[in-house]
């Protein structure tokens, strides 16, 4: 007898993205209760529920929601306020001047514009880092995304927090409140290690461990990190956490440009994950991380956009396509890191690195976080292989549909949980707001 | 008076891409006989006019049409079908076989698919070397595109010519039917020096002269490239081109990778100009071009996408995104290549390499080719920086509007010289006669 359930996808294809990368014609995905009831051929499902609501997609490609390894949603505020200038320069001049001043609602209005972006470009889930946590989780659930957020903590007060021990007391007082919640998540998450110090690192560490939560940092970002903590505690970045015993498959390094070898094998040893964000780096000129290896070493390795003020957008399409392209020009090897890599980055990759390994991939029981994209662009054709498509024709905006635990939340252009015309002048507020602040 | 005009539109933002890359806010351009009548603010010039028909397009943006500076369109037909792999299996294993017995129809259907996609993402112009080049021409004629296209000239027989002699001549013989084509225009395409010999290239030389077009070539694409150069004929491939008198205005050279500091400036120097295609250049793992270096010496360097195949797509955002991104990240300088070059060797560079310098840009007078960009798009938002948001967060998706010669190519989803459903028909043939021939 037929089964209940919510929603009923058909579709001309699906890449659920499980162990044996299946390509599934003709397919069929039934939702009940936020997870995935069935699914596989439609001539199989389709007789096998009786959905309270049926869609037909025809020429869409159904994959797993996209999840981005590493940003700061809320930095959408600062997008394209200060580009193609030295990191210094950016901080000082664009940056610092206005987090100094931050405040509760300018990161919930930062956070619910990338909420939105990332809705519209088939992002169902993150791992965010910014000041005001609390207010990337607001934002989060109200978008109905997943969200694993994560307090930033530094030597030094910020608008938040006066200091490392109080953003962490707030990250305990939390646990208990997001025990329970499907969607909403926490990190532990030290800035980096040029601004902290090893007692910040190792509370966060313990934190982490305590509360059985990811321990998210960035690391070895570019050769002038690599420099400084050197100078500053004789030890280059790997070395520093393997010193102070922050190693281990609890650990998210965001970046890793500047990894040796050596430091490669030290991080697959570990189980440490990597959060690779090509564009960022790119952009702030950081270099090129060593992807290929560190996928060849088996170092568990997700995309990441980085926060829009070094990217300037939250698309993992680009994200994709990038790391599928730099590399093989950075390594002048045209088989470095290739389509499959890039797509497994944005999807299975991601979600093993940020602690939450039943995203990413669809399978019967499994949360049901997807996107459909229409295969009808002229990007898209002719369609020899979708996984090429996706990666490297695609553009993200040929999403018709996201899903994030059982909920539409973006179909055909229109957005389930934001209103784009009151969007817009939360937008434009925020901009002045920002503008204002600056030296 | 008010005078009669076409079609008056308004936009809240106006980037015309003129000498002093002005901004205008609350802007309007009119159109008249396929060209601009006047632009500027809009209090000034609606008043100034009687359209046959308005389009208020509100918050959007107006810049040129993008301009292609190098492509293959009817390589759509390969799209996907063989990525992530060395050059010489990418060419045997998937590209030769089917070239090889390539026809007019398939030449026509590839090079009609890559329309529709440049029309979806703005581009009005594209400079397109292939065989059956008349096909290309016809296909950019019913998608009411600027084309100027070449016929690939080979030391060797194709399926279109038997040699490059008959297809020299066949250019000469359509010069008089492009003569008066207002959107139609011919190159001389030598294919590149390790495909032609030294006379080939010569009288490809001698007829772009005689015929006042450009002569295109590939030059300099990868260090291979070079070293094969070298041994047959003992020089770099720059210094070919200057032993046989091939440098100078009217010469465009596709790719220029591998160049030394003195070919940047031989190039500069003879005003020969550069089509960079920096995603095709890191896919083939062929490196990175000197471009940052190029601009500085003052060459003339327009952006092109490449074939279809190599890239894989036509979308001249996502080019300009890996331009500005790429130099940065492999000189290690944040400032290489910034938004606004970026930008400019999207329309106006690249209108000039290609030897249309009034494409690119608009100007009362000159060609009503232009595109406008929603910028409701979440990651359109907040908009500090228009120029900023064009290249680092644009997917080309925003294009709400492409006009080409005065004539509405897209609007708001509708085609005017496509029908979707026909399109993928046409699509799916062409994918399946490309798969009947591979070995």
């Amino acid at each position: 007898m037929p089964a209940p359930c919510d929603l009923l996808l058909t579709a001309d294809l699906l890449l659920p993205q499980d162990d044996a990368r299946s390509e599934i014609a003709d397919a069929a995905v039934a939702i009940a209760g936020g997870r995935v009831a069935a699914l596989g051929p439609a001539a199989v499902i389709v007789p096998a529920f009786v959905p309270r609501r049926r869609l037909d997609l025809g020429r869409a490609l159904i994959l797993p929601g996209l999840v981005n390894a590493h940003t700061h949603a809320a930095m959408t505020m600062f997008r394209g306020l200060a580009d193609d200038l030295p990191l210094l320069d950016w901080l000082h001049s664009a940056i610092f001047p206005v987090e100094a001043r931050l405040t509760p609602a300018a990161v919930r209005l930062g956070a619910r514009i990338a909420c939105a972006e990332m809705t519209r470009v088939g992002v169902t889930c993150f791992l965010d880092g910014y000041l005001f946590s609390d207010e990337v989780l607001a934002a989060a659930d109200d978008a109905g995304l997943r969200c694993v957020a994560g307090e930033g903590l530094f030597a030094f007060p910020n608008p938040a927090f006066p200091d490392a021990s109080a953003a962490l007391a707030h990250t305990r007082a939390r646990a208990g409140r997001l025990a329970d919640n499907e969607r909403l998540r926490q990190c532990v998450l030290p800035h980096a290690i040029y601004t902290t110090t090893p007692e910040i690192m190792r509370a966060a560490w313990e934190t982490a461990g305590e509360l059985g939560i990811p321990f998210v940092t960035h690391l070895a970002e570019s050769p002038g990190e690599t420099a400084q903590v050197m100078r500053q505690h004789g030890a280059r970045p790997v070395e520093y956490m393997r010193r102070h015993g922050l190693l281990g498959a609890r650990a998210l390094f965001a970046h890793c440009v500047d990894l040796s070898p050596e430091e490669i094998d030290i991080l697959a040893a570990s189980g440490s994950a990597v959060a690779h964000c090509p564009e960022s780096n790119a952009k702030l000129a950081s270099g090129f991380a060593p992807t290929a290896a560190m996928l060849r070493a088996g170092v568990v390795v997700g995309l990441g956009t980085d926060g829009p003020a070094s990217n300037n957008d939250l698309n993992m399409f680009g994200e994709m396509n990038a790391a599928a392209l730099t590399h093989k020009g950075n390594l002048s090897d045209p088989t470095a890191v290739n389509a499959a890599q890039a797509l497994d980055m944005a999807t299975r990759g991601a979600a093993e690195a940020i602690g939450w390994p039943e995203l990413g991939r669809l399978t019967a029981g499994g949360p049901a976080d997807l996107v459909a994209l229409d295969l009808d662009k002229p990007n898209m054709q002719p369609l020899h292989r979708p996984v090429s498509q996706l990666v490297y024709a695609a553009t993200g905006f040929e999403t018709r549909l996201t899903v994030c635990a059982g909920r539409v939340l973006y179909e055909d252009g229109a957005y389930a949980a934001f209103d784009s015309e009151e969007l817009l002048v939360e937008a434009a507020d925020l901009a002045a707001w920002v503008r204002s602040h600056r030296p």
